[in-house]
């Protein structure tokens, strides 16, 4: 095994040229064996495979920096950095992060997890090290998906400026997560696919030569540009940012990106290497599900297909099924996501009304913006988005949704904790920044029923909307209750006395568990589902407090800014005196890791909130 | 008086064209007028004064949409809509906004105040019109500087794709609020000066057609794009995305702006207008003092000086004057502003130290990221920012610095009420948003010398530091009371009992107002500058409500995360029982308008405060 000989960084520097073909085939196979068991990205990191050996071979670690855009596709960066025992455990609690991290390995530079990051945070490197007077080489990996995002458009026309070294490499699989759409993945398309744009450049040139004005011609094209090289050449997009351009380059051919790296290091100033992957390379079902294979769950090796077959539906399926219906319903109701129409469900919204889809890339900031303008023009947008991908959006959602009061619905989806892709991607922070917003209403559903009637609902409102629910399974309990969903109102499910569990969301799910155990030691305990985070349902609370001993709330989501504290200020501004216990995650990032198990870490599943109540009772 | 006969949307059209310009003088005359008056962005609406007629000429408003980019430039358009008479009253308190407000005219389709935005919002219009199957015309107004925000891009990327028409005008006076840096503006520079890219197509043309394999490779060039008006037409990097480009076009002849704008129409698709403008055009100060003349102070017409010159100074001016000297003490100290190295201070810094400065452009999520890479690479960043921009980069603060633990401090000015730009520019979200970010230390200083030590004890921070600061003077009382800045610690002032006001940052002025006014009624009354909003001071909490009967929290901030919210959870969570009262801004925006007027509106000033606090003393 090749692989074997790989113990730290740069020991890939050993390997004869002549076995790259199969170290790349080593790697692979290593990279399905293992995620066909924990999970994990496959298709992105199959795709880099070569690409990571090129810029492994090109690059002396940790002294070099490389910074991974998003992160997902750095399981090669890290077998070839000495993490090889790690996929044991990837992306288990307390186990390796299925993304780059700091604290795990001096070869990881930065830590990251949201896309389009890398190309600013590279350029801060560049500076750094000008600034110190070092000469490292520093490299900024970015997708063409990431692409798509303003905040690498930002970098982009900043690097322009640099005199010195710093080196993008584009690794373009024409694919990001789903399809791109726009300009620029239409304006990348056609430079992967022309023929020879060089040879053109030199035919134009002697073309022009030939001619009794061509000298002058090329003279003034010279004056106008930086050369004739501008007329044709490949990346003239980037070139017109001032941005030296190389490539396109096969991203499967370690030696010829060896050779494009070793160019571009050479350039004093910003340069993009474009290179040519495919996602899912060398693996049939991850070549031809592209979307399955992104964040892939457990799966037979054989067949590509998962292990454990979901068989019951999940929110997003839920979500997915009730935009169809809604679609029907009102011609005004239109969706957008961006760049998740398979992670958000919507893709079947899609299938039945193309033209009222809109997939903006990975663009939350205009997403949101975008929605406001469709709502402006009278229609009803659903942004589908993922909780700590809202954050990018947050000034949109206050700025130009909620101060004019649009009717923006926001379905927010993987809110809470999301397991194993860890601290980046947890959704605990969105009943915080999003409360902090005058006007707008959050919700959160109990279970599947829930959500679909807080849709209908949502829909029909004239303000801002935003829903919130986890990730995974649909909590298929409670169906009994139903009550319509009311502006500002909870939802009584249980009424006692004694204990009253105040639930958010997912949280009504373990408040049942919790009152279940708590009846079981002879408590009374009423379980009120809140529903409405903001407002917050003042006669509720009056309600609760008057007739308990304990108002416990809960919620996944951080205290600060969280439900919670809301209540607290609430109860006590109006001198209201009860007994209260937050549940909320604690002030701190949350790993990756089973939702069970950081449930238990957190003292937020059901026995240690139960424990923590019986112990405040008795106290009392 | 031609601006006379213009009352209404529309009227415009009646005028001769003969006489445009002179109604292009008159406009110019009365913005000066009333803007000497009451103050305000002068030199974007001298810039835009015949553009704005030009697309008045070419629209019917209401029907037609005209959405513009941060929409501080829409003075001509307020004029030319039947708001003379608010000129009177412009941004003073429930007078007419600086900005575009849907409430206030049915002309103004879309509310901005942040830049970048107008894009994606008129995308979304026409989006909404296509689909109810309507004709209107739909232009969205964008200066230079604000197409350096990511925003822009990401919607000019989702632009490209559409098959119906969309105009953008890009205003483009070179300049935005400073001098724009980086490639797009390097980019349209060349465009601007470039002579005659159309003869120069034409001569490549002709000169091919003349070879022998000329037609060829005509043929050839045509196939590879859309033909050879690629090659050089000027706008490639537009045409490149998939925007028809039409331009430059002089923004002070209205007739050739009208022509264009009709061919633009004519556009089935998104097509980019570039109109070339001068800011502050017509009045020679604001010609010679861009940065001056953005944002005026009422003025003397014939100097061009403020009528009330400043003679205090204010928290910017100690900012730049203390990171000056922070810039000399340490190497490692870098700024980085987004655009506004005037507004927030960083201007002699720049000047001392300019390859330790970064102007980054109107891009505050990359603002945040490159900070972080600069603080990975071992520096130590100050991202000099304005409360409500930073919103745009909560998820960067979050994500990319707080998670990393990177030492990048954060000096928020224009931290609270902001006064006369409203709603859209309050700085009233920050302590919510921040507070809710785990790692990271919040503080506000009480007055000028606070803001200094403040600033050198982030500095030498080893995580991530925020210190948020108002508009305006600097509070230059209490200067006695100047204890060291210590990790989590507030800042006993006065110590007395019965009542404990704990006031954050510029709410500690208005609290020793408050005071002197309760011990006039005999009431004795402690002081605490909180300091910290994160983390909050435990003992100073248990101490303050130990010996005391209120404890009053103050703060320029919505309630929802804030630090009273946080406070009272405190309390509670411990069990610690004493009166509680929190002075915040509400839960709704907060319109344009003097601060102090603001401030008595919002129950904010200290006569309100103190009449609340003795009422609740008299009630217990």
């Amino acid at each position: 095994m090749l692989l074997e000989q790989i113990e730290k960084a740069n020991d890939i520097k050993y390997i004869d040229k002549e076995d790259y073909g199969l170290l790349a085939e080593e790697i692979r196979d290593f990279l399905i064996e293992k995620i066909s068991v924990t999970g994990g990205h496959l298709g992105s990191n199959l795709g880099a495979v070569e690409l990571t050996m090129a810029l492994h071979l090109s690059l002396t670690l940790p002294e070099d920096k490389l910074i991974w855009d998003v992160g997902h596709q750095s399981y090669t960066h890290k077998l070839l950095t000495g993490r090889r025992e790690g996929f044991e455990q990837l992306r288990k609690f307390h186990g390796m992060s299925g993304f780059p991290k700091r604290k795990e390995s001096s070869c990881d530079c930065f830590d990251t997890g949201h896309s389009s990051t890398s190309i600013s945070a590279g350029l801060g490197m560049v500076k750094a090290r000008d600034l110190k007077g070092e000469k490292n080489t520093i490299i900024s990996v970015i997708g063409d998906g990431s692409l798509t995002g303003g905040m690498a458009y930002e970098a982009l026309n900043n690097a322009s400026r640099l005199e010195t070294n710093f080196i993008v490499v584009l690794n373009d699989n024409n694919m990001s997560i789903s399809e791109n759409v726009g300009g620029i993945s239409r304006y990348l398309n056609n430079v992967r696919t022309a023929d020879s744009y060089l040879d053109l450049k030199e035919g134009v040139y002697k073309a022009l030569k030939k001619t009794s004005s061509g000298d002058s011609l090329i003279a003034r094209i010279r004056r106008l540009k930086s050369g004739v090289k501008q007329l044709v050449i490949p990346g003239m997009f980037f070139e017109d940012m001032g941005i030296t351009y190389l490539g396109p380059v096969n991203g499967h051919d370690v030696n010829a990106m060896v050779k494009v790296i070793h160019e571009a290091k050479r350039v004093k100033g910003a340069v993009l290497v474009h290179v040519i992957t495919e996602k899912g390379k060398g693996y049939a079902p991850a070549e031809r599900h592209p979307a399955r294979f992104h964040g892939a769950e457990p799966f037979e090796i054989e067949s590509g297909l998962p292990k454990n077959p979901r068989n019951t539906a999940n929110y997003t399926d839920i979500f997915s099924t009730v935009m169809c219906k809604l679609g029907q319903r009102d011609e005004r109701v239109v969706a957008i996501t961006a760049a998740m129409p398979d992670g958000t469900g919507l893709k079947r919204f899609h299938n039945m009304y193309p033209e009222r889809f809109f997939d903006v890339g990975i663009a939350e900031e205009h997403a949101v913006t975008f929605a406001a303008g469709l709502a402006a023009g009278g229609l009803r947008p659903v942004v589908a988005i993922y909780s700590s991908f809202l954050q990018r959006a947050y000034d949109q959602v206050l700025h130009d949704v909620c101060i004019q009061n649009l009717p923006v619905v926001f379905a927010i989806d993987r809110a809470g904790l999301v397991g194993s892709d860890g601290e980046t991607h947890q959704g605990i922070f969105d009943l915080s920044f999003l409360s902090s917003i005058p006007g707008i209403q959050v919700l959160a559903p109990k279970n599947k029923w829930e959500l679909s009637d807080m849709l209908k609902y949502a829909i029909a409102s004239d303000g801002p909307v935003a829903i919130r629910y986890p990730r995974g399974e649909a909590y298929a309990g409670l169906k009994e209750f139903r009550a319509p969903v009311e502006y500002g109102k909870s939802e009584w499910i249980y009424e006692e006395g004694e204990i009253a569990l105040v639930a958010v969301g997912s949280m009504v799910k373990t408040a049942e568990d919790v009152r279940r155990r708590l009846k079981s030691e002879g408590y009374a305990c009423s379980l009120v589902n809140a529903r409405y985070i903001k407002p917050i349902d003042e006669e509720m609370l009056r309600k609760a407090a008057g007739g308990h001993k304990l108002l416990v709330t809960m919620e996944e989501n951080v205290a600060s800014g969280g439900y919670g504290e809301r209540i607290r200020a609430f109860l006590d501004d109006n001198d209201i005196s009860v007994g209260k216990m937050s549940i909320t995650i604690p002030d701190a990032y949350v790993e990756h890791g089973n939702v069970e198990l950081l449930k238990q870490d957190l003292g937020m599943d059901a026995a240690s909130i139960a424990i923590r109540v019986k112990e405040w009772m008795e106290k009392t």
